[in-house]
């Protein structure tokens, strides 16, 4: 089969290997049908991402068809078309039960980082009774796809952990595809201001059409004053951080309003300054998370009543021997307004 | 009447001093009966806290009888046995709606700082019927002197903040009358474990004697090695940061589990570092807090019915003339084991 | 001034009447300037509410300007702007503390039922700083005059303590104004589903147009069985009761799902038959509630952003001195197809 | 090996069977070291319990050691010790998802009732790695044989259900064991009052040595009356039904304050009259449920550490070949005082 490999910092390539089999009882093999491509996948080939070993098949997202089942597989069986959650989950462990699979114990994020992944024909799921979900029939197979990883992760990480609520104001540092993930899930609990902040043109004006109340350009240094003046001085209640660098971090504790809330979702590389002596006493809330893909269930049903316009973030469509332009387009955001590019296996 | 006056950094005096009087129809005065000295006292008397002016008379805490009751006032009447809060609240602001009384408006943390305080024979108290609590027949007086501040705070900031609860484990870094108040009211929900961890013998020793189920002595420098032992390596589910300095934050963010929560009470004065980098997917929440005392009807409830010894923190009493014995008595908690010192007025 | 008047048992009159003055410091008077009738008023008509004696003016429900303020009133002064609540409460009292205003020991519903009320040219609004609402420029008055119970009935008691949730499934029965309400506030958390059940074709309709995904005509007696149908047999996760009768709350017995709740909104005067022989093993959650009108800034806010389409509501407009007509209108509303009329002071 | 069989209506046995084998890779086969006879064993005999079928091995608690594990069981091995949920919970299923683990499409109650059961020297355990708990060495068997059901049951349905927290006013309608597992869990969240109602004086009496605040005997048929005296008219934040009749749900309705909870525990099987012509305004929520289990880590940590004193509920000690004395001792319990009887197998 097709499969993209990790070749070590910088390198990536499209090879010929063999399709993968099952390994345990609780396995299933999945043909996949469409993939995409994360910014983590672009973090791994930058090196940064030790437990992401050279050889690896990238890629966590996907749908396909169930082609093999392990004996221990109860929920599906061969022929079913399934949603592979980014995040494999034992559903048993401290951590499943939880509701903390991210943490899941022999489970977690290991596809396309520990193990094999669906940057290919073929993959093998573990625990697939409990990472696979079923797409019901006459399903959107492009809108499920964005339910992999993004859509949840902006959902559980920055919308339910800032609790986004009616009348609320919520701002979003960064307008990339997690950002506005953040954006279109926000808009499930009807908050009164959304305001968007990044330096990208291309992306703010996106998020407007996504549902923005406003945007922000932050490429003059000056984007917490602006919301802070959008908000008459008052902050946000929820500030969700979607970049990953300590400057959007920081933004976060200048516009959060005290009760208020900072969501992160950012995969950081360094620490930030806290600045506690102004924040200790200003009732604040700050989260971090892994997405957990816990909301799986209910994002199927927001897509399928038409509540989330999950395919709003595809802007490009590519056959799986042409990822490595997909790559390219991705990686290659600015000029390419590439969101998120989907892959057709 | 005597009172204690701030003079300016490092200075102040027992005076001689006028009864204050009615201002606004909201207003009461009270004969305080009971006093005491909190932290936050020895943190105005070196400066760090610019909105007290010299000439202020001191004190947020204390219990006594109404003296004059302004003609709004419709809850107490002259004659009424009062617990003072140490937050004014209007409980007509949108903060006070929403239960922040600690960011009212027109109140929040003013008394001992921007108008009068409790150390003195009387203390007009703005907001009256939304800042004092009645203290029920029979209450014990020293006890429920001991809800004005310390408890709410080490309640609302740690122990509800940080989410206690049955079987957890808790770590509480810190063990000077801010975190054994933590201590008493984290026993509430009956944790598995309380960790206490200090530098001083004294306090250790008096949190196994409140109930602390293990000891960490941080003066070797391994205090988050140690709990981290104590925990199987797996951390704590709620770390309380009593201190308020940047490396007791940071042993909470070295100990708290993945999914737990780090509950700040400690005043900063310099900001800390945030290591995103490890925290970022480890589903942890931080809170910060400046006690919103809505949780007196709750602590006073405890009180009563023996839930709570409040009383345990008590270790030294003065009358009001020997005030400045016991700001020494207070100041030097290392050598004098101090806790609470209690003042009779 | 102009007054409808209670007197007596199906009897109302439109008087001249004194204008009312302030009676307590904290008192405000305010010249009405839109109002509306409520089903409770018809209850009170037909002389199912002993608290309201003849001789009352009804009305709790309006928006006006404020004519005259007490002494204690710090919040409003002369001129504002206000939208008053159905609900008074004084800010200060335990069941206030904890935001159940609609058990304020001194307030609670007594506008137009132990007090004279808003279908006047003036009203005096006690506890005003907690009662009232100031209306920010330029919003819709039409709209906020929905606010005053309409909508918080219909959010409070159905959506929130029937814990409406993205990708859920709610059925509403009744479709009344309350009902009616109750599906405009869901929508505030993207549901997947929301079923309308009556027995009326144009409130049904009406229901389509507001949003509803499904609408199940009772007139046949198989409800319930509609529902299951429409659900695949597994019931809704919430279940509002919209009506006030023994059979419409069976219904929410029947078609509530495993875990779900029954969020009762209906004026009750008989009890009805709770099936616990079956019900006990179903994880479910009942709620009671009178509109505590705790969530008004909220509202505020979402008509503000138009999130709300408060006025959707409002069906008839008539000026102060057709309230007679106005009543009518609204008593048959079967033929007349009233929602709510407005009435202009 | 031995086991006891249901025959029928009245009818029980202690037979010679066959030693049961694996029937799934998920299942394990439990040689069982101690079990209990629980209330509902009592329904079954007396025919209660349509879905249990005459040769049915009873039982639906204990502990016990893995005998065979299926290969599908990953968590556990040979010679494991373990704790029996008397839930069956695949861990996969939509509700098990959501900690429903009751309503779990392939589990729930099935122990002893659809499948055979406990009460035997053998067991098999289906699901076995979602429905066994490893026992921490040194954990006291005889408390962690109460964590199968009554304590879980009493903790999950009456205490968390019921919102007890620290300062509130709780009562418990039934003083049997599971009321009074309701008390001893109560006890982990500090309320200020627990006010035991039952007919039973011996029962009351203990209710008083396990931490009751207060004790009513119903005797009299006063005992809503006595409750509301003893609450000072208000009435308890938390009524606990813990019976399974109308009359004891009733009196749950009459004591219940207002925004006050009534947690239904008990199995009903008749309906109940629900007044909510009186209810409908007094912001009250019940809750019914089948015990989830979802609790079993969290009180085998209160066990562990000495929070929960779970062995207190044992009256009486038994051999396996004892069981039909064993069965005539628990079912008499009013004369022989019985509140759970241990079975060593």
């Amino acid at each position: 089969m097709k499969a993209l490999v990790f070749g070590g910092q910088g390198e990536k390539r499209l090879l010929e290997l063999p399709i993968p089999d099952l390994k345990a009882p609780s396995d299933a093999i999945v043909k996949v049908k469409k993939t995409t491509i994360c910014g983590t996948d672009l973090h791994i080939l930058r090196g940064d991402v030790p437990t992401c070993a050279p050889g690896r098949i990238l890629g966590h997202e996907g749908i396909g068809i169930i082609e093999k089942a392990g004996s221990g597989v109860t929920a599906f069986r061969e022929g079913d078309l399934v949603l592979i959650a980014c995040i494999s989950s034992c559903g048993r462990c401290e951590y499943c039960r939880r509701g903390m699979y991210s943490h899941c114990t022999t489970g977690g994020w290991i596809l396309g980082n520990q193990i094999d992944g669906t940057q290919a024909e073929y993959v093998r799921i573990p625990h697939a009774d409990t990472s696979l979900y079923r797409i019901p029939p006459g399903g959107d197979e492009e809108a499920v796809v964005m339910l992999s990883d993004i859509l949840p992760t902006g959902f559980e990480c920055g919308v339910l952990n800032g609790k986004v609520a009616p009348g609320g104001t919520v701002a979003i540092v960064g307008a990339g595809p997690i950002g506005l993930a953040a954006l279109l899930t926000s808009r499930f609990y009807s908050p009164a201001e959304i305001i968007m902040v990044d330096i990208d043109k291309n992306r703010l004006q996106m998020s407007g059409k996504l549902g923005a109340t406003a945007i922000v350009n932050a490429s003059n240094g000056q984007a917490s004053e602006k919301v802070m003046e959008l908000t008459g001085g008052r902050g946000v209640d929820t500030a969700i951080e979607a970049v990953g660098v300590p400057a959007s971090f920081i933004t976060c504790e200048k516009i959060v309003a005290p009760g208020g809330t900072i969501a992160n979702i950012g995969v950081h590389g360094v620490k930030v300054d806290l600045y506690l002596e102004r924040l200790w006493s200003q009732n604040i809330t700050i989260t971090t998370r892994l997405v957990d893909t816990v909301t799986m269930p209910m994002l199927l049903k927001t897509v399928q009543s038409h509540k989330l316009d999950a395919k709003a973030l595809i802007t490009h469509r590519f056959q799986l021997d042409q990822i490595l332009d997909a790559y390219d387009t991705f990686s290659q955001a600015a000029s390419t307004r590439a969101l998120k590019v989907l892959i057709n296996a």
